[in-house]
């Protein structure tokens, strides 16, 4: 196409996109009424049919859709590969977090809702319009209007849904190995990240990786009497305090050793960047209570949640923690601890490192359990090619201002595996706010997103083709 | 009385105790199968009719006994105060522990049976046989045998069983306060502790004291996602870990300023007396699965449980501690510690050292609360003096082996408050053995417990006289 052709094409689409709003709308209401709560066995049934929906959907519109098996909840993949240009592959997932506890919500989750507000704003409250499937239907709807106005998509596309991402998505590793050839394509787009703010749409570039340990200490054979065995006995929550303490230094520094391999100062230019998104340290901690930066010294916190690696203790305890006292040494202590990684650290040498670390505080009296949870390097893409220029420029004329390229503090595993297994660079675009809930209670997505991240994949399938 | 007066006295107290063997446990049983569960409301009637039960038990002896009201259980007070000599208070609680898990018992706790081992030894099982009915009673039946064979006790008797022993004993000090001239005497004597070994009687001459707190760090107002704060907000986990881990240096003595302060080191003669009592450290941890005593090095486990101060983390908590992974910063953590003490430490003191030693950890973001859970000083007696002396000469005579002076890891406050109030010796005999199970399923006390209990008493108080 043409840059004149592409540009008149663009604004009739956009121009589809606001006049068929309420009809996208009845389409995401209907598969957010689909509880596919995929960690829940109860709900595979319904699981399944919220995948034959958005099979069907993506038929309606032309593409050679699916529904896939795996061991676990299907996939959902659909191709629509006419025409020239980078090829595309979209990534969304179907699938929701539970609804517990259900009596914290304003109205049933499977229920959605339109809510207006005092200031005329409207939010689509339940579960799944943030998470994921609002913002999945963005860019179907974008691939909508474009059909619908031109007949066709402006590039080839390949769309791939996910039903197990919000229960450990085990099943697809295998499946992209399986359907390496099939799924192939030059540009992987992803629709599950975040805004920078209401106004600022962003471009996710980078994100941490993960190395989750739980140990458990072990001491006596039984719990003890504090009176009579204290001191004598070893208390495996001194143990396991001392392991905890040990592992920041006075300036916050994580003290395994060789932890830093592979970790980088920032380069000067996204250092400059992030200083330019006017972040308020103050803001983002007062909104939780807090008002002083942990962790490392001479670090800011944009740097240190988006490119720092970090260590903190998720969960620990050991002995009586009901009401009132009791006077116990306990047989055992436990710590779960996560680690999130960034650039080239290897989270199986932090994990080694850090049962080092655990073994070597252990006293001859105490034996140690490690037990696994997770491990994924970090991904970070160079922003200067061209899938992330152009879509930063489609970006930043839907909604007039420049859009971000931010960090992620959180792991987006398939972000890793799509990179790895195709070689391509992956562009996280969402439209998600902080305040969404995902996750929670009275989950919502703002209808602005919602319409303007349609409109926003429309010009972006428009650069990129 | 003369000395040949007495003792064929007591030989014939002595052949009473034996010949009514039967009928004293036939008393015993009664009062277990009452359920003087006093930490629950449902049980007060119970424990009600348990007191009464003991005051007609001793009215039946010629003692002037009698409940007497206190805002909760309440306490029986017996007299019989003809005659010369050193009067006596003797203490004993009549309330016992709850009795749950149910499940873990091998019958019903509340009916009371004797078991006989393949060897012939019996034991009685049941709750409270050794906390405290079968202890108390060893002494009020060797005042009814002395009653049977002379018609009067050796010497002037007050006997004061409490019935919330078991569940805080808040009402014991104001009391005893309100009743002190009417509960006055020379000795007291406290049938609630332990022998030295199944053929070593013992009398215990100190006790360490307690100072309990409870620790809550509050950092953020609610559970933060540790991919999006880590670093950044502060954890609680990690400020009390540092806290903890603090509190002892590499050599496992205790931090906090002043804490040794009134801690002299062991008298010789004690340190002697100790040594000679061939305790193995190896036999005292290998029963509960350890091998190598922790605590301060270069100090013995008994040095260390009977006259050394100590600091136990209790319990401690902070995050999620349930099945899998959580990646939360908690907006709270928390730990229960106890501190027990020894000679003149003052438990106001270490509480207020340690609660500096918190504030001194706490990060600008964190607030703490504190809760007190008791406090006590310890206690010590001068053995030296004839109320030690001419009991260890009786306990010896029973059991034919030197009775040992042994110090007690727990605290039984109860001892200091009579000590306090009085201004007396209080010497501490008990016929229990460390696998008694008290507080536990399964509570048992030896019969033979039982049946020598009784013939000491009836000799410490011909001794005493």
């Amino acid at each position: 196409m043409s840059d004149a052709l592409t540009a008149s094409a663009l604004d009739a689409v956009l121009a589809n996109v606001d006049a068929n709003l309420d009809a996208a709308l009845d389409r995401l209401f209907a598969t957010l009424r689909l509880k596919s709560i995929s960690t829940d066995p109860a709900y595979a049934a319904e699981t399944r049919a919220c995948a034959e929906w958005h099979a069907a959907d993506l038929r309606e519109i032309g593409f050679d859709a699916s529904v896939r098996d795996t061991p676990g909840h299907p996939m959902v993949v659909g191709h629509q590969r006419e025409g020239d240009g980078p090829s595309l592959l979209f990534y969304g997932h179907y699938d929701v977090q539970p609804v517990d506890p259900l009596e914290l919500w304003d109205a049933d989750p499977f229920d959605p809702k339109i809510v207006t507000r005092p200031d005329g704003s409207k939010k689509l409250v339940g579960r799944g319009t943030a998470d994921d499937k609002g913002q999945l239907l963005t860019f179907v709807e974008a691939c909508r209007a474009w059909k619908a106005v031109t007949g066709k998509l402006p590039l080839p596309v390949t769309v791939l849904l996910e039903g197990e991402e919000e229960s450990g998505g085990v099943n697809l590793p295998p499946f992209l190995a399986a359907n390496k050839d099939e799924l192939a394509a030059d540009i992987a787009l992803i629709c599950d990240t975040n805004m920078w703010d209401a106004d600022t749409p962003a471009i996710t570039t980078s994100l941490r990786g993960l190395c989750g340990e739980e140990i458990v200490i072990h001491a006596a054979d039984r719990d003890l009497h504090s009176g009579f065995y204290g001191s004598a006995a070893t208390n495996p929550n001194h143990v396991l305090a001392r392991i905890i303490a040990d592992l920041r230094d006075a300036d916050g520094g994580i003290t395994l050793p060789g932890f830093y391999d592979g970790v980088p100062e920032l380069p000067d230019a996204l250092r400059e960047g992030w200083a330019k998104l006017g972040f308020s340290e103050a803001a983002f901690l007062g909104e939780v209570g807090l008002s002083v930066p942990a962790g490392e010294k001479g670090r800011s916190v944009l740097e240190m949640t988006w490119s720092r690696p970090t260590c903190e203790v998720n969960g620990m305890g050991g002995g009586y923690q009901g009401a009132g006292f009791k006077t116990v040494i306990p047989a055992q202590a436990m710590a779960k601890i996560s680690f999130r990684l960034v650039f080239d650290q290897d989270p199986h040498k932090v994990r080694k490192a850090f049962r080092e670390h655990v073994r070597a505080r252990l006293p001859a009296d105490c034996t140690v359990e490690f037990h696994e949870h997770g491990s994924g390097t970090a991904v970070a893409f160079d922003t200067s090619g061209p899938a992330f220029q152009k879509t930063r420029g489609a970006l930043s004329d839907e909604w007039g201002k420049e859009a971000a390229f931010i960090g992620g503090g959180g792991s987006i595993p398939v972000t890793t595996l799509i990179k790895n297994t195709f070689g391509v660079p992956v562009v996280m675009v969402g439209f998600g706010l902080t305040d969404d809930a995902i996750h929670s209670p009275n989950e919502k997505y703002e209808l602005r997103s919602f319409h303007k991240g349609i409109r926003s994949w429309a010009r972006i399938l428009a650069a990129l083709a």
